[in-house]
């Protein structure tokens, strides 16, 4: 099987969107232009298109990573947004077709599972992405069955994860928002830690035709609670679309123009490095699409040498920094 | 919303078909020919497309339907059949940016239910499509949990249906070959005849581009007999597939440059006329590329007046010899 390039710089990025709630905070962060008609898909297609530029931040030379946005947009007939796995594998196809980016990154949210350390707010990337609604018995060689569940794997990047404080793990999809127990039995025997609804599809066109793939999901409700997901899914969209936002921005910022095996390792925890990054963000303003503000000495990915003797100085107060809040915020949950 | 166009003639029609053993015979009868790299759509996609023509049989001007069947391909990873709604929307989708058709049939085989008076061998063309595997619960509006279901409708063409010998119904489609308890309850509550696993996919990217779409399933299995799907399913998999063939080739004879809206209706009992079609063309040997034997005076559509006085006394032969056998298979099936 061909493999993905992750050794050449990461130019242009397509982000595929399933709602427009989950879209809209990093449409609107970065003033990503929309596509008039007559856009770059098939006429007719529900797809919507954005586009725009995220400047990097990973060395002392400012340059930027052209960004598509497509969100899925809305059934013609129901006018709700096009969520689940048709949608999302006919988008991801007409994307790669118009805009041959370097990395598809299937963005949105879903649920996550208490009992293995899953909270409403965590965001996660994939490391690989398997369905859990493809039932596929066949006896002779299993090959059948196996292609139902999918196993699609990310590209490692477990740097890059620890640097914008996000976790990783197995991202698991269906088309049904709730889960039965065939499903969930599914989900177990997969390891997945995110279940959601369009990741699996995207992947699998990615992975046909070769196009490196990154899941990137945001908690709105936890499966194994014991609440009813509809509910927790609404009350949590906004604040964990607005989490979405953050940190994809970041991570697009981190990889412009730098190859994604750059990110393959990291060996310091992520909550630090999280946290000081997160810090970091704060106290120098954040990238935009005009650019007229710049991060500037951000820290170079784990396992790279920072960029100067001034980033490493900052570097190390800001892990000072988030080493003592945790220490305090450790204490504090204990306390309860 | 705005329907798809049935006015205008059918002069293309794409047909996508999930397994290669479902494709071949159509290809090996037609001697389509397999469109060389780079083929139409996106570099390294595992869809293979076939071109060719079909002589239609409407009228006495013979005219071709020029036909592109696309095979979704293997994986590449597990080297099985692309099967499944995933693969099944891209194929759709890029087969319509491909070659702009006037009709989209997904053609396959698939399970049928014996208390709703299915067997083994039975065609049957869609009315709708709906998926029964996504669950997608909403309070409100109950628009999304609609969305889920798809109801995508085929356009009418009973007429067409009575002409060469097919069943009409609903196709539900999921991504699995077996199904659960729920499966079965929403399968039922929407009224489906066929259980299959790729229509509702295609059927959606067709509403969504507005081409008229109908699937085509030939039953290789009965769901509610209480055997094992997949047994069953491969033992019936090639005499299904010549089946499904034979019925598909049919259908496009006789829509070849007539618009489906001809077809919308039809008075006479489906059985005699298609008894009555399938000997003619046992009698007048069948359409073929190669375009060396010819229909002749094959009975208009239903409503329509037949082409010569010579046609309609051999269609009143027919009819009273068919209206005999079938006769016949009743006084049988009753004495059983």
């Amino acid at each position: 099987m061909n493999l993905p390039t992750v050794s050449a710089p990461v130019r242009c990025v397509v982000v595929v969107i399933a709602m427009e709630e989950e879209a809209r905070p990093f449409i609107e962060k970065h003033g990503l232009k929309k596509h008039q008609e007559p856009g770059p898909f098939v006429s007719g297609s529900p797809m919507v298109a954005y586009s725009g530029q995220i400047n990097s931040c990973t060395d002392d030379n400012q340059s930027h990573l052209r960004v598509h946005l497509v969100w899925n947009g809305r059934d013609q007939k129901y006018k709700v947004n096009n969520v689940a796995t048709t949608a999302a594998a006919v988008a991801t196809y007409a994307s790669i077709a118009a805009f041959h980016p370097d990395l598809v990154v299937s963005a949105g949210t879903a649920g996550g599972f208490g009992e293995l350390g899953g909270n409403i707010g965590d965001v996660y990337a994939s490391t690989k992405c398997v369905y859990h609604n493809r039932r596929i018995p066949e006896g002779e060689t299993g090959d059948l069955e196996e292609y139902g569940f999918g196993h699609y794997r990310s590209p490692p990047i477990s740097a890059l994860a620890s640097a914008i404080g996000i976790k990783q793990g197995v991202v698991s999809t269906s088309d049904s928002l709730e889960c039965t127990a065939s499903d969930l039995q599914l989900m177990r025997s997969e390891g997945a830690v995110v279940k959601e609804m369009e990741a699996a599809a995207c992947a699998w066109v990615c992975q046909s035709l070769r196009v490196p793939f990154i899941a990137l999901k945001s908690i709105t409700d936890i499966v194994d609670a014991g609440r009813p997901t509809e509910k927790e899914f609404y009350a949590n969209l906004h604040s964990a679309s607005s989490a979405l936002q953050g940190k994809l921005t970041h991570m697009l910022q981190l990889l412009g123009q730098q190859p994604l095996s750059r990110w393959a390792t990291g060996t310091v925890s992520s909550s630090l490095v999280a946290t000081a990054l997160e810090g970091r963000s704060t106290l120098s303003g954040e990238a935009s699409l005009s650019g007229k503000t710049k991060l500037h000495q951000l820290p170079s990915p784990i396992g790279a040498a920072p960029s100067s003797r001034r980033g490493l100085r900052l570097e190390l107060a800001l892990l000072a920094l988030s080493l003592a809040c945790n220490g305090l915020a450790l204490l504090r949950r204990r306390g309860r």
